[in-house]
């Protein structure tokens, strides 16, 4: 077994250091690239190598498949993990760092192929008894008969793009007079933006949830599930909060659709960590979704449940291990939930905000752990996804992890940019979230933009001096109260942060 | 049953921060009181009100009863945490709160003052089958006797002080041609020490590992534990290491150990949350030591490994409420260690030092927490425990567990003042810690300051300033490896920071 001694991560921010925090308790050796835009990132400082590869634009850098590959042979670099995003579920990617002759930390190209297309996934999804959403098999080449299959679903339909993903190339189509309007623009859409117009037929399920199962399989053909997550508060068709386990389903459905994701991954020969994506309807109905090749954004919700560090375990199913967790070992201790802190401003359509963190101070203690990629002084790049961090937390219940992310929340200093902060501790109060009755038009049905109020920066500043304030002219050695200067500034502060109307 | 609404924190540093925090998560207010020392402390800006209560001297502020008393009066404050250390053992403490009429987060007074004798607390556990070390059970009366009882016992013998704690008014007698001698300081030292020459004798255990039980008891008389701490690797008689669970024991002992120690806290009737010490010797005998009651300052191993909130469990306890653990339901997870970082000299005998912490920047990540009560730019005290921060790692192993710790200690920028974190990253990676082959004399059997190299100041300030330039001096947009600068200049420092012998 080939034993895996420098890493190259082609990524960037947090999830760039996530991989090389474990990387280095392995004692294995890290190399990091960059894009020009990215030099001061603590990735860069964080590896033992560093190189600067390119222009900010992510095809003159993390996309430069030719400069990644000339930095591994410099730097004797002997595997590439590819993060999420980026080249990650590029089976072209995959297939040159293997005929470079290094190791590539994911699945095989053949099985990145299979599952990057939502056809043929559910094509080989087909063989095993997986719930599929009802709707057409393959690419819709007759119209005619793909109305004719439309009425027999019943409308609302929906026109997906095979090659999809962030909602594009996706319509709603709510009765047989409109259909052809809608294909076409489906069809239109899905050519621009993947070069490739297929389309096909889903049943519209209206009340979604969004509940997704990790996977890991080794080279040897042994496929463990590691419980689900639930990712159904979404905004612009986008994750934002995700939680394991799931509030939604029973321990019953848990079992059937673990077995379900092990079987989809089983259809493509699949190896490493995989997360098969399922849709839950109002009657606790699920079906197959899609695959995702690559480790998620939301991997730390399972591992604080389950204990296993992902980026362990896909290391060393990339060279060549077996997975030596049992399935009938694994169960859920516990509860855990993470925020995506984005720059963007939810008061204004979650539109992405550029700025420089001028404050930036990072929640602590028992049951939380943030993963990022930034520091204090730092500008958010306007390249790139403007993810500043996640926030994960962790309680014996659901109820003590959402009370330690409230508590999280209100500990966490940022100034500088608005972030989805705000928007986040909104949903951890809203009663549809706590009851745990919602689904993925979450924000569609409860959310407006009035119901938060981002912060000001001069509040920020002006909370920052009274804060120095506050602590320099209490008058040395002299007994004194501050509770009401203190409370009512710091408390007039928070609702500013966050005014609920 | 009485609902907290309002805490005040009898204490400093991170454990204020620490009870606080798990306060909010429950909708509790909090009050901190501070010395004129500590006004630009984080726990004093974390709470909802703080008062400063006096000089920077314990005595006058931390210690002082009537000053914390009048404020809890001023802010309708209904109950007090005393953290640990200053308060939290003091049983007229205890009690002038609750005929203040208000709630003590902690046991009775009844409890605290007999554990708060070595004596009557072996005298109160006897009635329970409770391994003890062979010794005289009360204070030394006819100091013949006491030497026919040392000849009986077999030398080395050891007097220690009824009243002690800290190695204080403990002498090792080798042979009886020096019992006088060691007898007359033992009590000298125990009467300067305590105000209270009462002394004892204990069979002297040469490799002895300190060992010690969780426990949590409610005011209903149900008592559980929640398993063992190790806390062996010590210097100058305190820890500096702790684990959970112990690599030492079997699950036999780990039963017997927890019988015993929950049969402890019930021979003084315990509510709240306690610890009962006890030693293991060579040949896995194990002997009750004392009980602490209060919460410790290695308390997070434990909630790491049970996924229980020790701090929210003592307050319900307060509340009245009862315990709604059950010991069958508890099991041990994963593995999880902690260090303590102290502003100390370990190359010089571990003498405090004190300074500002011209650079601070905590780890993070997977399996990483640090507790802690400071911030960059923050001067070290030197009236108070020298404690910077507790870092905390937990892994699904214990292997798991030590590489995260060394790989957090390698993250954990401090400087400005030494620090025990490179004598922890000694431990972390000798041989004898590793497999477990250690006991209480490991400092002495295994360290000498030549092991260790302290991180000249200019050194830190030549790496910040190299980091800098390192990002800074790469040409925009230039293709430039940059392994060679860096890997040199960062694995120095690294070198310079811990040069092992």
């Amino acid at each position: 077994m080939p034993s895996i001694k420098k890493i190259l991560v082609a990524n960037r921010g947090e999830i760039a250091l996530r991989i090389m925090r474990t990387a280095r308790e392995m004692n294995i050796k890290t190399v990091a690239v960059f894009s020009e835009a990215d030099r001061r990132s603590p990735h860069v400082r964080y590896a033992d190598e560093a190189v600067c590869i390119g222009p900010a634009p992510s095809s003159e850098s993390y996309l430069n498949v030719a400069k990644i590959l000339k930095v591994c042979r410099q730097l004797n670099v002997d595997a590439i993990h590819p993060g999420y995003g980026f080249l990650s579920e590029n089976a072209g990617f995959a297939k040159s760092v293997k005929e470079a002759g290094l190791i590539f930390i994911g699945p095989s190209p053949e099985a990145i192929e299979i599952m990057g297309s939502k056809l043929a996934a559910k094509q080989a999804a087909a063989a095993y008894n997986i719930p599929m959403v009802p709707g057409t098999a393959s690419a819709i080449q007759d119209r005619d008969e793909a109305k004719k299959i439309a009425s027999a679903i019943g409308y609302p339909i929906l026109i997906k793009a095979s090659a999809g993903g962030g909602g594009k190339g996706m319509r709603v189509v709510e009765e047989e007079s409109t259909f052809d309007e809608q294909m076409d623009r489906a069809v239109s859409e899905a050519q621009s933006s993947f070069g490739d117009g297929s389309v096909f037929i889903e049943k519209y399920i209206t009340s979604p949830k969004h509940i997704e199962i990790q996977v890991l399989g080794d080279q040897h053909g042994n496929i463990i599930h590691l419980f689900e997550r639930e990712c159904s508060i979404q905004r612009r068709h986008q994750k934002v909060v995700e939680e394991a386990p799931s509030i939604s389903i029973t321990a019953g459905i848990r079992k059937e659709m673990g077995r379900c994701a092990v079987d989809v991954a089983r259809s493509c020969g699949y190896y490493g960590a995989g997360t098969v994506e399922f849709i839950l309807d109002e009657n606790q109905n699920f079906y197959f979704l899609e695959m995702n090749t690559r480790l998620q954004v939301e991997h730390p919700v399972t591992e604080q449940i389950t204990g296993v560090d992902l980026v362990k375990q896909m290391i060393r199913i990339a060279e060549g291990e077996p997975i030596t967790i049992r399935q009938e070992d694994l169960s859920i201790k516990g509860h855990s939930i993470e925020i995506r802190v984005y720059a963007e401003d939810a008061a204004n359509g979650f539109l992405p905000d550029v700025g420089k963190l001028h404050t930036y101070v990072k929640p602590d203690g028992n049951g939380v752990r943030v993963d990022d990629g930034f520091e204090q002084g730092m500008d958010i790049p306007i390249y790139y996804d403007p993810m500043i961090s996640k926030l994960i937390t962790y309680g014996e219940t659901r109820d003590e992890a959402i009370a330690k992310m409230i508590r999280a929340i209100d500990e966490y200093q940022i100034s500088g940019v608005q972030t989805t902060l705000p928007f986040c501790r909104f949903v951890m109060t809203h009663p549809a979230f706590v009851s745990g009755n919602f689904d993925t038009n979450f924000v569609t049905k409860h959310f407006h933009p009035d119901m938060i109020k981002p912060i000001p920066d001069q509040d920020a500043d002006a909370l920052a001096a009274l804060i120095s304030g506050f602590v320099l002219k209490n008058p040395a050695g002299a007994e004194v109260i501050q509770n009401e200067a203190k409370a009512t500034s710091v408390s007039q502060w928070k609702d500013r942060r966050l005014r609920l109307r």
